[in-house]
């Protein structure tokens, strides 16, 4: 089969590969029905993530299965699955305790972007629909495997509650799929911060019902301003520097949470200003396995489609050009079809 | 009137102070019945915050109202009242949403350690008791007013709920009144780290189930063998170093939590391990005030006894002994008596 393999920033390739087998029996073997790439995929395509040596990538995926191992019984050859990112038996403590992205077993995917893939703990992780959806689900179900489950966890950890208002940091595709998230679980009021048309386009369209342009201590004033002085009750975050995770915890009111999903990339939080601030700050990989039933109903029922975020479908030959446009910010997210 | 003063590190002398007036209508003055000395009274005792000019101390008060402001109709001379170290209107948007201690008008107490003292925002922060309470109950409705009511909020922010497992880091008269919290919230286990053998029987006797004497990363490893390898669901951090924080972070399980109300002192919270934690994390100066009510019921039904963390009671005129006293570790926590 072929797959994308990143050799050196800059430099993806699409390239004959070995066939994944079953490796354990509690393996299954799907073929990729459509893949992407994640805004994570860049920091190695950036350099920013050292790449030592040459490795296969993606961890997103839909498809179907083609082979299980012995202790598999979930799912079945020919049935249509979602997965997440991060595989978990679903049956360890912390599974038990609705964190499966915290899995005793978890093994993380990292070779997706691929004609074929195994998929371990195949038992725990995937989810099939009750029939092959029809191919105008297959964006929004990828979508939930990954950033659409993401953009529900921001929304969970921040703890967003009916009436209330959230604040989305960052108009990636996590951060479109948490506004998503945030009217789905009621929030009355929703303010993506965004400087892009395009984007600010996408999250009015999912429920945004104001955009905030101005970063920044302007910014952190700016949603002070909107919130009678005291900040909002959920915020986002959906980045993961030390400006955005800033902005984040200082637009929330006392007593209010920040949910923060994007991977913290050289963040220390200040301990006495986070006490005297009151926020509740939960984070982490997404536990996608947690809300996918639940998701891909109201994929499959049309109440919601994240499947928007990707602006451009490109063959999977083409994986390269997928890094190459979203890098350039050409592109949210790049959709790619074996 | 007489009172504290401190004027440098380890000097701390009771003086004539002037007698505190009613000086905006939303004040009160009450007649203090007994006060105390707080931990981190102890920070400028100790010299580790500055003492720049000699100023009165206390922040801890229950008394008989001698006084009230034209605006104040909550309580009426010669009422018992419990207030709290922070005050509060309780009508601005953070007292509605529970957090009275980051009231929009808040102003911390600093002179209770005196025969009178003035409570600013007397109406939103003093609760009065139906009856004069006998004395016996006066040293528990103290501890409600401060140390009470912050292992309260720990027990509240670290989630605490019924059946589960909750460490308290701390064994300070906030630490083992967070493990009375820890009792009444339901906690099925409950585990208190402490070296000190006579804290570690008022912690038995409060509810711990277990007493853990190791500290860092054995302490860690003790509370993992505990908890069936993952980590306990709440923590409840009473000290504020940064070494109490990691204790509390790595003994918690991901997705549980920790509640800190140990002022941290230079404390950095690292945003990738906290990520990939999944803890959630709140803390703060406790909101009292929202505890009063219930709080004030379980002292004088009996339910609960925290003023047993007062292992010293001294004539108001012996401040400084009480100082001295838990400096030396001698005591847990000082009684002051007018």
């Amino acid at each position: 089969m072929r797959g994308a393999v990143i050799h050196a920033p800059g430099d993806v390739r699409f390239e004959t590969l070995d066939d994944p087998k079953i490796l354990n029996p509690t393996d299954a073997v799907i073929r990729t029905a459509v893949t992407c790439v994640c805004g994570s995929d860049l920091w190695p395509w950036r350099g920013l993530d050292a790449t030592d040596e040459a490795h296969p990538m993606g961890h997103e995926y839909v498809g179907f299965v083609e082979e299980v191992g012995s202790e598999v019984t979930a799912v079945r050859p020919g049935q249509f699955v979602v997965g997440s990112f991060a595989t978990s038996d679903n049956t360890c403590a912390n599974c038990r305790n609705g964190f499966q992205s915290n899995c005793l077993n978890r093994e993380f995917m990292s070779t997706c972007q691929a004609e074929y893939v195994r998929i371990p703990n195949a038992q725990g992780t995937l989810v099939a629909t009750d029939d092959v959806p029809g191919e105008e689900f297959w964006p929004g179900l990828l979508a939930v495997s990954d950033v659409m489950g993401t953009g529900w966890y921001a929304a969970d950890a921040a703890e967003v509650k009916p009436g209330s208002t959230a604040v989305v940091v960052g108009d990636g595709a996590v951060g479109l799929c948490a506004v998503i998230a945030a009217k789905e679980r009621g929030a009355e009021r929703i303010i993506a911060m965004s400087r892009h048309e395009s984007r600010q386009k996408l999250a009015r369209e999912f429920g945004a019902t104001d955009i905030v342009t101005e970063r920044g201590e302007d910014g952190i004033a700016r949603i002070k301003e909107m919130t009678g002085g005291i900040g909002a009750d959920s915020v986002l975050e959906c980045v993961g520097t030390e400006q955005s995770m800033q902005q984040a915890l200082r637009s929330t009111r006392p007593g209010g949470n920040v949910g923060f999903v994007g991977v913290p990339h050289e963040v220390a939080v200040d301990g006495q200003e986070l006490f005297f601030s009151h926020v509740g700050l939960r984070g982490g990989p997404a536990p996608v396995r947690r809300y996918l039933p639940d998701l891909i109903d109201r994929v499959l029922s049309g109440r919601i489609d994240p499947g928007k975020v990707f602006d451009l479908t490109l063959p999977l030959e083409q994986v390269a050009e997928g890094y190459k446009a979203m890098d350039e910010r050409r592109a949210v997210k790049a959709l790619l079809k074996p």
